[in-house]
């Protein structure tokens, strides 16, 4: 049985409707079709299955496999509303189809760009410490003593590793700083890289280089773990390592002993294991900024990710090609680690290529 | 009796040679005239004057009142290296001699204003809080329930009271954040603000405006206290201050007082007492960021007082005006509110006008 | 039969192997594949077919029909060199394929951005005039009288129709003058011009505000002449039209009035019948500044071209997306109006979307 | 005789009030003082002697030697609106007195500066030439001949001879097609020109490095004629030369042959010998683009200087100092060469320093 307008169905679980959509952005959504709201739970098999035929857009992260995309050949849009591609979906076979896939994960960009620019320079000049200092009623007066390890962003080598969302929002935000910005991003051609007005580097310069160095890069099946002590060994005296993506990239303990021992100071916004143990040794690491998975998720962005899909839908609709999502490339999807079911509410970062 | 060369007389206290001048400069400034290097203490009065009569040059603070200045016929340049003008310079006369009378302060300016976006980025996103929590083992784990009250500076209008040194500075800086600056300033045409990009606006707007307020006026005769209760009432709930030069200019408490309810968060380099006493409340006011004087002096900026100085030396006896310092400004130097003696050492803002 | 090692198969005409590929790039080229060098003719059938089935990559602007596709089941990437897409390709069949189809458009972007500034900045201050007075021997001495008409771009209100390749390269060329940068772009949400920095704004609201008004879309099958009398009768008096992207989108006639007749100031770089017709009435309209088809054809670009095909190649052999030249968009693809076979050597922009 | 209020004297010529005041500056200098109007001729000495006593300030290039300045005892702002200072002021006195003496220079470089670049184009594209060509029917279709020797500005070195208020306002226009940028000015330390990003180089690199040579410099009493053959033969073949100041630093000769022979090319906009004599053999040189002083002088400036020095006068009233326009440097105002009488009308820059 067949509606007689569209559907667009939605199934953002685990956001909701009410932190995705604002009013405007709901009217929007309700001229370009029959939306059928749900939240709260996962949408059920038979719910999904019932309005699959009409269906022109599934904003979610409902399982799509190869037989239910035969069952929607009206299908033209999979919007993931949790910012990474999840291995739920068949995306060759969407590919095939021309059903555009596409992720919120971009709206975060500016938001862990800000936080890591926060923690370098919180790193940088000990803002936590000497707070903490004065509640404890032992601060230094007076930067001779106290700042003996400050040190300015101006004009110093900032390193990233990543050059995709995360890097792209963050590069503005550090040219007043300094001219002299080195990237690593295996996934983007030095000559692409050059064009961003940054200096491609290798991965072991990246590390010899950068008097602060951004991690910004997204676990995938080929770097997990690929940042260790060697690397840490390979910085430079009093450089800062913030680490902004993913902890899986980094020997985590590696990372703290280099902390412990003075070498580097490390900001870091993201553990192994999250929600953080009681156990985890960077608690009592010194040399270190703490961040419990907080860089991506600001209420004010929720809201746009509603109207970045509703903008694209609308796009779609016109006979236009998304613009404002990040869109699912079939080279890359396949490679970003999926998340274990509990990381799903954290995500924040998109892959480290656009 | 007179020295066959041209004399620079050092007087740098409490700075010291080491600190100002690395290898290069001295040989530099070597090149230039016979050096009288001292340091350690206030040179004597005997000192001084013995070489007055050669002398072309005056670093440091020494007071040059009207009868010395007579007995200097060939002095060119007074470089004061602790940034603030100080009142025993008879400047009217300086003046009138031709005399060139400078001051190393804006060199400070790049240092406070990376620290004041340090402090923006702290409070917004309640980086030292985290941090603590993580460390105390009571973090909250996911922005969502965290990250309550955190804001991007994205978008957000950006206010800044003074737009001298310091302000220059951090323009550069909040211009990749925000298009929305605003700024008020008394010592400037608003035509010469809206060169620089930046609405001009009046001290009440600027309050009742900015997301997040830079305050980066030095004290003056005219602003001692000026920001009161009714400017903090005025601000918006969750607005950021960010107290970056002076405390003389703001009602310590307040501030305070508006931190502690909740209506504002409040982060402060400074304090109106300093050394901070050990009973100053906002060692236990929360919704603050707190740092013990420490914005401008960071070490690696140092040695470039010395590289000024003896770059505008070196520029004045090729017979152009000094380039790189801050020049005396005969209307605006007997404003600035005098230091008194304890806090000379701790001074890091030029005045709020260039 | 087969060939040991993957082809790269070469049909660059109406462009040569000489001009698009310098020695190194050859060289990095023949490190992909073996490389079948042609050019001075397009390929013949025969040549193109008995390399099809162990091809990888065709660098050219040969005829791709799907019965072709399918004796390639090899192919990876189609290269047009010679930037806009041509009709001879199914590009359906080649997305449904995972075949990559891209152009070398965007190569001739930044040509084309600092000619159509180059003409702006020519017609505001009146330079080709100005010189052609001075060989005659009749110029005006001294501003006053001459510059009666002339204006600066700084302040002014600058507007784009088309937001693609072509805007996104003359934008950052533009922003030094003014911030009051506006844009008509149907292809293009309007959320995505707003994170550009720049005012969508009707395609009305663009003629009646533009004080320099810069055409660079390309041709498609709805635009054609849609600028037409009206259009320039809404522009302010003395503004100035700048056509850098196709004739076919303007009623010719129409804008050659307008300068005729001193309403505005017309500069354009292509005209409806190319090359020139000795009769267009253009050679004699004042108020105008002529150019034959000259923007975009630059000899240090043909070289660059080689290099994206090449750097993108590399990437797709690596597993990655192709990041350098422009991809076919399935949507848009097919709007892009064929270029009658004359044109073909003077393609110079992209389509109007990215 | 004094009046009741003090006097702002009226001295424009060869100004005049219409130009240079728009009714609401006009009516804001009457808030400030009572306003004696005069122009159309140089005001008469015993016009000027009657108000001396109660003048405050005196807009305009009167003469003002030691003796007038004694009788003029409250004398606070002497505003040249010619934008040269003239050697008819005593600016020793002047600066004895706490007098400011600026001028409305810095109003041109804005204009100077969007023309040099427009300059710069039109010849590294030959944008007259192939007007000219449409005109006479003999253009070359298709960039591949016709654009034989054009050029990019994008990612070439970009040299400039002289910083001052010009060079200030170029810069911003060409960062975006490069950033190798190199700048020869001996009135600046090399240490300030790096704080402006760019490269200070000698002036003998600057001719051998640069693909882009903007002659931004005025004449002073030590560069006259210090360009000649030596300096062109010097520039890489196919170089442009923009000569948007002052003749007088150039061997004109030298400069036309070079570009004779073609081994630059060159656009100017002065002349030894404005108006320019009837048989100026630029007049049929090749490889030229040629203007007669058109660069500084465009009509919506003219009241941008009068409104300058209203704001000034605001400010010094206020007890500020003046902030627009060009303050008299001692070390450097004498060394200005003086403008011979019949150029009086035709200045459009300020010193090469600021």
């Amino acid at each position: 049985m067949s509606t007689p307008r569209p559907i667009i169905l939605l199934d953002p679980y685990p956001r909701t409707i009410a932190s995705l959509f604002n009013a405007q952005d709901k009217a929007r959504l309700e001229k370009l079709g029959q939306v059928i709201w749900h939240d709260g739970s996962p949408a059920s098999d038979a719910h999904i299955e019932q309005y699959l035929p009409d269906t022109i857009a599934l904003l979610g992260q409902t399982s799509m496999p190869r037989e239910r995309l035969e069952r929607a050949p009206n299908l033209r849009l999979i919007a993931n509303v949790e910012s990474n591609f999840l291995p739920n979906v068949d995306y060759a076979e969407c590919h095939r189809r021309g059903i555009h896939v596409i992720s919120t994960g971009p709206v975060f960009a500016q938001s862990v760009a800000e936080m890591a620019l926060g923690y370098a320079l919180a790193a940088a000049r000990r803002i936590p410490q000497a707070d903490a200092a004065i509640r404890r009623g032992d601060e230094t007066m007076y930067g001779a003593a106290d700042n003996y390890d400050s040190f300015l962003l101006h004009g110093k080598t900032l390193g990233l590793l990543g050059c995709g969302n995360l890097g792209r929002a963050l590069l503005p935000l550090l040219r007043p700083f300094s001219r002299d910005l080195i990237v690593h991003d295996p996934w983007l051609h030095d000559s692409v890289l050059r064009e961003m007005q940054v200096e491609p580097v290798s991965f072991d310069a990246l590390f010899a280089r950068s008097k602060v160095l951004f991690v910004l890069t997204a676990t995938t099946t080929e770097n997990q773990g690929f940042i260790g002590a060697a690397q840490f060994a390979a910085m430079q005296p009093g450089a800062v390592f913030v680490l902004a993506s993913r902890a899986g990239v980094v020997n985590f303990d590696a990372m703290l002993d280099a902390a412990a021992r003075g070498h580097i100071r490390v900001a870091t916004d993201v553990f192994p294991i999250e929600p953080i143990p009681a156990d985890q040794r960077a608690r009592q690491t010194p040399n270190t900024v703490l961040g419990a998975h907080r860089a991506g998720n600001v209420p004010e962005i929720w809201t746009q990710m509603g109207e970045m899909v509703t903008d694209d839908l609308e796009l779609i609709l016109r006979g236009l090609p998304p613009q404002r999502c990040q869109r699912a490339t079939l080279e890359t999807v396949s490679r970003i680690r999926s998340m274990p079911a509990q990381a799903a509410t954290e995500s924040k970062s998109g892959p480290a290529i656009k």
